[in-house]
């Protein structure tokens, strides 16, 4: 008797990428997909996918894992415990943070977050690098060796008192991405407007965590933006603004995009799917909800959604962000904290997929596709992860298997990463990812982990198209380019 | 021995679709592809497809074939003709127009229309249906009759004499459309402007080709498409602008859209590869490049390629209009006729792909998947054409094989329309279709046509996703609609 | 005894212009003002303004009197009782108009209404010429004539199914605007939404006054200014758009502006005052605030004051176009009319100014200032009327001495021009035109007229610096300007 | 024989104010106008205006006058100088600044601008208070102590090393103003973007004064309009922006004011009438038109030409800051300064009002009334300078006499402030102020001084119409006003 074609089949389902939907079986030999169609032969070892949607893995670029804040705190999750998560939701492949704080060597910071990373993870991931503390060594030495090694993108932040860069270093970090030929991604907010504010609600007695969402003012996003983009035109820098909250942050990406700005843009389902009314809870409770920047109103989550029908923003992220709710995490700062004190952020890396499939698939927002697209393929796209994003023959053969019409009630205690809670605790979605795959190996089947630590694999990165810069910089930088 | 797996296996291209490039082959049984993989199994027959591109044929959704205009003169090309031309340009399916005039029962019209095509298609089409005279019978009787048998758009002009809706009657037309669930496609501009400026160009004296442009003024494409944007927002029914020409419609179509208005648009080639200065020619000879709208100038063409590059442009169909160059086509008008009494439009559904092609894909602007996104994939899902426009299991096999490396220069007699000539004549390109596919039946082939006239199919069509109306029509609406 | 300095001496009130208030007298010199001044010598006749505002009589640019209408019904001024009315109202100048409808020959229509005029007229006026049929005979012959003999202003409509233009004749009136050095008024709203939704009510059996605003669909009116404001920039011809009601339009007209289009606009104060729910009344009752455009909502309001604030909007004139609440007015269609055959108009020479004074002075949106400015000086200096506008020495004496702690509660019966109703009944005023003063004669003094019909001066005017092109036409164009 | 009637009689000139123009005398007693008149009695004294204009006083609000920088530099002129000066342009009020650097206690240093200016002044004036440490004691103690005393506008840097705010800082301002009302005015350019390009000019070698405009990015100054009017507007605080050099700047003042954000802006003539082309002069001579923001561009010119004829500017100003051209000034740093290292600012209170004269009213740009408007009168209003920037009876005899025929070559050497240079040396001008006139004072007569040193006034200034907030903050900060 032949030798079976395949390694692996998965078969009868109903496989869609990007573009297509189709009834095919899947035929995978190692670790990649080799062929697609209907009726083939048969594989080692099979699975039944009737009446089940294959699709890509997702791809989940926005995660913190193992990170330290400047503060020494450490967030919930070890890469074992957050790439399970991805894992169990159906998300194969994390880009994670590499956190430079000030007077850190980036290289070392680098190669410290590799080691954690090749011992725990369980799916493919690659690492941002945090500049906060961009200094000449940074940016001459370590940068170039860095970005020649797969790690072409770094991210800045525009807040936050230990971490936040200046313009001018910001400029900095622009130039040096272009002419390392890296990618940019910025947590863009004012600083100015939310020290202000801050300090104003303290002043007041306004302590709880409900202030935390409007001590963001809404104009300190746009702003912000409005300025990365001012930067990244005159430097002809390509970046990515991570996490639009509001429509007035999603008018000003759009508006930069119509004008000639690169600038691309993402969102995650907190923006999408909570508001700042999640906060005002009893007590301490409203911490839960709390994320930089923070959850926004209904109109706002219509307008993100349009800008992401409209393809203004490109990317769904989660921004997992995981804290425990006690000393070691969200109140790390003593008892009985003000709301300038807790730990900002939320575990999302698990549930991102769920939560997005229940409202785009199951309610039919956006549909199937723009599912796919956004939570996968653009991803792998712009941050140019080949092989990942889509089914395709020659790519990894990263699948996760979903049952349509599975309904799961979520509660805490269902999700495996390590904050202890979930911030959709109590909703109902329908469709769930049952079998996850990796590189052919199967991670989760039958609510079980079937990998081991470790077993992920880092995937470095060069720049791609989306960090290529358009050769139009300011008249005033032409000078500089002669 | 075993039966063949396959009818038909292209074998050893590079496959490509608007998501995924991959090195497989494809395995074709009857019309459809089964399987796209790595070492397929045997064809009855084979093709090899090594060192080729392998891509969804193109989908054209913008034609005039065999159209009567509204003083009788025929266009040039018969079924045959223009669909020949289609496919050996790489083009697998056409939409065309059925159009009515004044006083004709637009039943009779399709009817007629249909006639004509099924008898002569080489590839397979659908119609648009023009509407000159939007009557009471028309609208109450004829358009849910026609929608219903799978003719899901209407076509109206906005300028013409003898062709335009006026203001009211382009709302008759649209609100008709949102009721039987169609799908309006238009051309957008300003009638009196560009009947103004003819008159006074006639009455100075000004009468060759090359004021043709200038007679279209600027500003009247804009115009129209922002008149036409606030009537399709009153009432909540989504349409298409048809062959976005300057750099202000662009941003106009830009702009409604990020105010939610449902508007799609279209460009050309020749809005992309020929400019106003084409028409300066001596004699009548700039009559070659004469189209309605006119071509422009370069930064126009360099705003319509950013349009297309963000969204706001989905499609780039031909419009292709052939006339001959005598007094059966352009100058049937009689001896030495003013710019006016020319025959508007060029022949294009042959070389819309070779052109873009080489400027797409061997050139790289926006790259080989936008562009079969743009010629192939989108117009599919825009009109709604299940199992065109694509590379995928289950979907038609509307193929074409392009040698990347082939590089033509156009010049007259070389296509296949009846027109007798070619804009683009001169023009050397780098890649062109070999091999061309429809549903599994080879169409072309060393350079020769394999098919039979008539063997081209029907496809009818319902209104898909994008001619949903939002729900949100104005207040004043809201009150019809109760 | 020497001879008195002044023919009158207003002596002791608060003089104001549109850039200064001072606390002087003023001295008249027959028709003139000579002296504004601290103690000013004695006047054959003295007027204590002690505690008074004397201010710059209006100037009201927007009034139809003794009109025809295209179907033959008369408006219901005189021209004495309009004008008696505008001067009770501290009006001392108006414009008016001469319409031609179609047919008619623009030389015969001036000159009756000339004759007209002149009989009755008690304050001094001036006159637009509305184009219903601008042949070539109209725009040739008649509109250089005209013009040169003081009627540098001509008036069309985009609506109304007699009156209005289509876009072709819209440039061909601009385009002999632009030859003669004339102003341009234009009602600017879409005739074929309002038409179309017009049907669509009475096809549902809506036909009570509420359902008019609605039938004006908002965006009627800012897609008909952007499609003006096309026009007026591609010929490059300065245009006033009449009574601007919607934030829509308010904002289109600043886009224009910005943009480099020489583009003015005026609003009329029942925009300001009134909303479409003060229609909503029992039977025809609410006829009496039908006028076109129709009257808007709160925030509609808000910015039109806005506009008019920042400069976007220039002018408040009254629009006033009385109709009796009768068969020979509102009510000549019969016994049961629907809103689409009432007549349109309102009242409004005579309270513009008190209703304004109220708003503006006593409650003090906008100030004094910008009152005299908005009413007086701009209109004055738009349609160049020198010596009227503002109280400047060598300027006509035209006066009104406003009583600012005057309560006057208005009512039916209380004004009096001859459409025997007032839309303001029932409001209260603070402050009141209690003397009126034109080129030196008393025209209004303790309630009483004191002037003669005929006695109002016919002023013939130029186009003024408002009307001059500014040398930019569009390229096009610029064709035909070699 | 009777007492004159006047102390001071102009008799037979053009008066003109930014609302009328008259022939008209005028009278004046003690130090106020109170007479305008034909054939006014006589006066004790009488000056011949016939054939000239008789123009309100200049108002100059912005001025920098023995002003110390934060390096210790004095800038060139002392109070007697700068304002002798002011005179001889015919100009009668300045606004100057109170500087305060790091360190230093802002009522000691008010009290000390004080003693100096009042030794000086030669023409009436005023202060802004420049806020360069606005620490807690500065805007709880001092700011309402100065404020209550007649010092009712603030001034920050939003670049400069030791006098710029940061964003939180900025808003600790516009707070403080928005609770003690006063105004604030800013140097909006961004900091970082110089600071950025001025390092890569220097660490490539680009030293002369023409890489100035060019360090200075264009996109700096938009950039802080924008930010600065999100402040603005959060906090519900009017503002000045000073000194708007591009067309990208006043298109965003126009469209923040369009937005609702209560935004003042003002140009100067060096931003009228000069270019970056300036600067490309043979080793330091270039420093001549180094000022802070850069002189631009033609098109930057047409841009603010149209911004101040739309109303989006309102003021011209000088920005008076003369420096010599040696080591006690522009040279301070040594020999062979770098751009950097050289001061930045030129002379202007003087010649502001000629060289606007002759461009608006000999030229004819934007007229008369407006050149009135936007030197004299609308500073006078926005800032609060009762009795200032217009001849009317009861305001103060601040006038200007003009032969508007008069052509004068300017030249280094024919300027009275104390920079020894100015920038316009070259240029002929037509049109002169005379004579010139404080309070009833002749202070410049037959091209001599008339007046002494310390003879001006202090003008004390609560704030105005323009300094009032418009009662609507972000949703956030209202939470602050409960």
């Amino acid at each position: 008797m032949s030798e079976p074609a395949y390694d692996l089949v998965i078969r009868g389902g109903t496989v869609a990428t990007a573009c297509d939907v189709m009834e095919a079986d899947l035929g995978i030999r190692g670790e990649e997909v080799v062929a697609i169609g209907r009726q083939l032969g048969p594989g080692r070892r099979e699975i039944d996918a009737g009446g089940r949607l294959v699709l890509p893995g997702g791809v989940d670029p926005h995660c913190h894992v193992e990170q330290l804040s400047a503060n020494g705190l450490l967030n919930a999750d070890t890469w074992e415990s957050a790439t399970t998560a991805a894992a169990f939701g159906g998300t194969t492949t994390i880009i994670s943070f590499a956190a430079q704080h000030v007077g850190m060597r980036l290289r070392d910071v680098v190669a410290d977050y590799h080691r954690r990373a090749e011992r725990g993870a369980v799916v493919d991931y690659s690492f941002h690098m945090i500049l906060a503390d961009p200094t000449e060594e940074t940016l001459k030495e370590d940068v170039p060796e860095l970005v020649a090694t797969g790690h072409a993108s770094l991210k800045v932040f525009m807040t936050y008192d230990r971490l936040r860069v200046d313009d001018e270093k910001l400029l900095d970090v622009l130039w040096a991405a272009r002419q390392n030929r890296a990618f940019v991604c910025v947590h863009a907010e004012n600083h100015g407007m939310i020290s202000w504010m801050g300090k104003r609600f303290l002043e007041r007695g306004l302590l709880a965590p409900k202030y935390h969402p409007a001590s963001h003012p809404r104009v300190s996003e746009a702003e912000a933006f409005d300025r990365l983009g001012a930067a990244a035109r005159m430097l002809d820098q390509p970046v990515m603004v991570f996490h639009v909250s509001t429509k007035e942050g999603a008018a000003a990406i759009r508006r930069m995009r119509g004008e000639g700005i690169k600038i691309f843009a993402e969102t995650c389902p907190q923006y999408l799917f909570m508001t700042a009314a999640d906060l005002d809870k009893p007590g301490l409770d409203g911490a839960k909800w709390m994320c930089s920047p923070p959850v926004r109103e209904r109109e706002d989550q219509e307008a993100i959604w349009r800008a992401l029908e409209l393809g203004d923003l490109q990317v769904i992220s989660s921004d997992h962000a995981p804290y425990r709710l006690d000393e070691t995490g969200k109140f790390s700062a003593g008892p009985n904290p003000t709301f300038k004190q807790i730990a900002n952020g939320m575990p999302g890396v698990e549930l991102r997929l769920p939560v997005l499939f229940d409202a785009m698939v199951s309610k039919g927002r956006l549909g199937l596709q723009r599912f796919v697209e956004l939570t996968s393929t653009a991803p792998a796209r712009i941050y140019n992860l080949p092989g990942k994003g889509s089914i395709a023959v020659g790519h990894d053969a990263d699948l996760a298997i979903w049952n349509p019409d599975r309904e799961v009630t979520i509660a805490d205690g269902t999700t495996h990463d390590l904050s202890g809670y979930t911030p959709y605790a109590g909703r109902t979605v329908r469709g769930w990812p049952e079998t996850v795959i990796s590189r052919g190996r199967v991670l989760v089947e039958d609510g079980a982990l079937k990998a081991e630590p470790g077993s992920g694999r880092f995937l470095a990165r060069e720049a791609g198209e989306a960090a290529r810069p358009l050769g139009r910089p300011s008249a005033e930088v032409a000078l500089l380019l002669d």
